[in-house]
């Protein structure tokens, strides 16, 4: 599945959070593939992902406004005459959330809150994507989840999550707004920020056998996830800021290449061709907020949209191993 | 079922929003019927419904302490020592809450994450029950709505009261703090903020008849509803501020009598002895966040704690009306 992302070519398109991991590997594909004109917002706030040298690579210069969403004036500007709205800014780690809540509500909440409203003041007509996540139905009831299983999320970023992404739903309800949600499950690949364990797990397996260390698995690693290489959730973003299905819309990202964590360290450090894993308690902090088994149902927005994840497990690793040894001293 | 409240005699209770609707009313009750030591925060918020005047009646004195719950530090001396908090704090407004939706976030969400930190912080074996809301819901799927009820808030002041009842359970499941949440559904009596229909249609209703207007009726008024008069909330969260199976739980309120909008208008109309009703278009403000008919099941805390609610709604009524008439220059 090969996009065709002339579409794009006169829509002016807004990322925020355009220098974090998503954000900035979306903006690359646009520059690259398409003439729209692109926006991007990062507060590059120390708590979340942000990094100015994700944009390294990109084919064409874009314009970078360096702010918080919550400043309500800047953010005005920014967003008059969008057409399409990648929302992507926010706090990712679950851990931190839960040692300082206030921030995570900032960052995911209030900083949403001040987005939408300023689109429905001067740019009521755009797309707004948002990057909504599996953390909303915590420890699934059934498997696979799909997107009508109980919300049940278990700690305070995967509610602060959650209720931006009901303020996305009520925007569209009431006001209008074109907004569409994706559930985005464990996404990996190049430009994360991988240089401690607090944004996810998954990269901090790739540090650790980049670095020459012990990949550290905790509890016996039989926990599955499904993943998604990062180029796959750039596909899913790009389709649904176009298609006409989707606004309004609440659609589950996904994989059906399961794997549990003991596995993926292995298939690493097999790929990397080098490393090792050991065993080590859960620490109490994460024992808490553990999902146990997750994986997503991603029916709906294959069968309503044609987005299917097109790079397996296997390429996104090697590609991802790739990316980090040749960029070793900004990203390890 | 009249309470025996001795039980909270040696109990420091922290009532936030106390000088509201719900929590003066519970200070008055705690105050006649047991020796309890109440302390009191309200912000008097213009937004939400506090009022000095509420207490009035009260039989002792209690301490209040006039302050935002995101004043950490003096947060932290109410908190200080106290058994049981009844948090009540908070907007609940639906139609503000889509006008100014970042008031709504910091009193219905950034307030509730300061309290509960502060409560793990210096009083982590404290009780602590959570005014939460049909709200919810949304639009119901069944009736009546029982608590699996799916969750989808149809406003913003919806999402924010979920959202601060989700911090709640995960305070209780990864830090331990005692937690129960009660999602009250319409709620009406004395010392309720009437002056205006931003607080709920009921108030309204009441606030017009006392003041010689016609009620007047959005729509065709067959909106279903259950109403709680405020003596039955006060029990439902006197017991749950003590009852041993209350921690990590959540109840929906409730009422077996229902009652259509335009019927409870007739009978405020007919026990009043005089006033008129006439119907009128739904304001697009209000139609877009409607839930339509709702009443709910409270067969959980029946069975659990024992709660049911014990005046009737033509007795609630007797004494709302009785309570305004004797309090006109206060409350209307």
């Amino acid at each position: 599945m090969t996009q065709n992302l002339s579409i794009y070519d006169r829509s002016v398109v807004l990322i925020t959070g355009g220098l974090g991991f998503i954000g900035s590997n979306l903006a690359i594909r646009l520059a690259e593939q398409s003439s729209a004109e692109i926006r991007i917002v990062d507060s590059l706030h120390p708590s979340c992902g942000g990094n100015p040298h994700n944009l390294a690579g990109i084919t064409r210069p874009v314009k970078i406004h360096r702010f918080d969403l919550r400043e309500i004036s800047r953010l005005r500007e920014v967003v008059s005459g969008v057409d399409v709205v990648f929302n992507l800014a926010g706090n990712v780690s679950h851990t931190m959330s839960m040692e300082d809540p206030r921030t995570d509500l900032r960052n995911n909440v209030e900083a949403h809150i001040c987005l939408l409203e300023t689109c429905r003041a001067v740019s009521p007509r755009a797309r707004i994507i948002y990057s909504s996540t599996r953390q909303c139905y915590g420890r699934a009831q059934r498997l696979p989840v799909d997107e009508e299983h109980p919300i049940a999320p278990v700690d305070i970023n995967g509610v602060n999550k959650y209720a931006a992404e009901l303020y996305h739903r009520i925007y569209y309800h009431v006001h209008g707004l074109e907004t569409c949600c994706l559930r985005l499950t464990n996404t990996y690949g190049p430009r994360q920020f991988i240089r401690n364990a607090k944004q996810g797990i998954v990269g901090w397996f790739f540090h650790q056998v980049l670095c020459g260390e012990e990949i550290v698995i905790f509890g016996d690693g039989s926990q599955v996830r499904d993943l998604n290489y990062v180029d796959c959730v750039v596909d899913a973003l790009l389709i649904a800021g176009k298609h006409p299905r989707a606004a309004g819309q609440v659609y589950n990202l996904g994989s059906t290449e399961t794997i549990t964590l003991l596995e993926l360290a292995r298939q690493i450090i097999e790929i990397y061709g080098k490393g090792s894993y050991r065993f080590a308690p859960f620490p109490e902090e994460s024992r808490k907020i553990d999902i146990g088994d997750y994986f997503g149902s991603f029916a709906r927005i294959r069968e309503e949209m044609g987005w299917t994840p097109r790079i397996t497990l296997r390429e996104g690793i090697r590609r991802t191993l790739d990316f980090y040894e040749r960029n070793r001293s900004i990203y390890l």
